[in-house]
């Protein structure tokens, strides 16, 4: 494996988009949610069949100085080479690494609003929940709203459940708990959702499109994930702007505390 | 727009499979199929919403000696920049190219041996046809099998209906004509169906899986694109081998004569 800031004209992570990143919130150096990026790269490295990176290989990326907060991004790809799809008799991986100051949008943390995007996710199991390279949907998703007030925007699939937000995850509240979309079908499940899960604190559940508009029995919506931290929804609108409908206050919400925490991220004063 | 053999670290075609790409027979320098594989390029920028090459641009990666058979593969992404999925404010579409020595594969004309990929291909309907970076569902088909003796993979959607194979298109015969899979949910519409269809010579309709399997209403099956032409499949395999049916007879087949007049390879001997 070779590290590198550019890749030539046969890595395969350019040519099919074969290959998985991540994006790793550094604070003064040191990686949060290590072990959850680390575990996701490694499974999508299993999903796809690429020989999974070198523990020493990837920690190397976090060499250099510390310095305040910095957003670490990897891409790794299957390398060069093999006949059109067919996979190269030796794969040599390449992984690629930058570092970047980062700061988060602090004043989102007490709300915003978001769109619901009108493209629906294609369902593939196959490929669901790993960070995998062929983000053409995410993409196109952004480009449905340019309003500097639409912070976000949530994607459903082609079955109409909610699935997650362009480069977020969704969590919603309902019946006095904490809920997350499964991501069985489609999505990447995102690391701050991960750890969440892991601590109990959100269960996994289906979220109909239909349901969030409508429900009353859906009180409170966040989009987030593991470099901004947790975003409260105060608005559900329209790519183009018009309003489907507004949601309880949420900012200080325990959720949100405890993904702060995680985070090292400041808690809002609410419930907690 | 640049041109280079190779990306860097933020090139979108490498973050996201933001690009589309075309793979190109060169006769003694000379394009075959040129309209096509410039039309599909251009509608994958517009589905995308990069830029359009210029004709120039593009006309440029023809440059070169002339040297009998080559393939000219293109590569076209968004470029640089942009925060996250978030397109940049000033895309500058970064366009590479690379030509290899090339002879088709000509002992397949007469037939070969096809599977039946797992695999099944999501609905996508937004990227159906355009030949985009996003090309993980076909890397993971051609990983289903290892075995020498079969040539492609056939894929079916999660409808199951019959969509393409890996790397090529999909031809079957039935009440006395030629027919190839729709392709409005997903697949990569190829030059030479395009040509084909414009032609007159083929039509499109759905073809399920089970059908293709069970139905003797299905005589003849090919497989094909433009730059190894059309080659007829004797029986249809599963990944490790096993016999689903075999075919009848297709080598010669007017269909096969028609395709490779369009390529300038020669017709075999059959109903011609």
């Amino acid at each position: 494996m070779a590290s590198a800031d550019q890749v030539p004209f046969d890595d395969r992570g350019l040519a099919y988009g074969d290959g998985v990143f991540e994006t790793v919130l550094l604070r003064d150096g040191k990686p949060v949610l290590w072990p959850y990026h680390r575990a996701r790269l490694h499974q999508g490295c299993r999903v796809l069949g690429i020989e999974l990176p070198a523990d020493a290989e990837l920690d190397a990326c976090l060499d250099g100085p510390a310095d305040g907060l910095e957003v670490l991004k990897i891409i790794f790809t299957r390398g060069s080479g093999g006949r059109g799809y067919a996979m190269p008799d030796a794969p040599r991986p390449r992984l690629l690494h930058r570092r970047t100051a980062f700061a988060p949008a602090v004043e989102r943390w007490s709300g915003v609003d978001v769109c619901l995007c009108t493209l629906r996710l294609a369902r593939q199991p196959t490929l669901a929940g790993i960070k995998h390279l062929n983000r053409l949907e995410n993409v196109l998703a952004r480009r449905e709203w340019q309003r500097a007030d639409i912070a976000e925007g949530l994607l459903a699939d082609t079955r109409g459940n909610v699935v997650e937000a362009t480069a977020m995850n969704v969590f919603w509240r309902e019946a006095g708990a904490w809920w997350t979309p499964t991501l069985d079908a489609c999505g990447v499940a995102g690391t701050l959702r991960a750890a969440l899960l892991e601590q109990g604190r959100v269960q996994e559940a289906l979220l109909g499109a239909e349901t969030l508009i409508e429900s009353s029995a859906v009180e409170q919506l966040f989009v987030g994930n593991s470099v901004q931290g947790l975003w409260p929804v105060r608005s559900l609108l329209t790519p183009s702007g018009e309003p489907l409908r507004r949601f309880a206050e949420a900012a200080g919400a325990w959720l949100q505390a405890d993904a702060h925490a995680l985070l090292g991220y400041p808690s809002l004063s609410g419930e907690n």
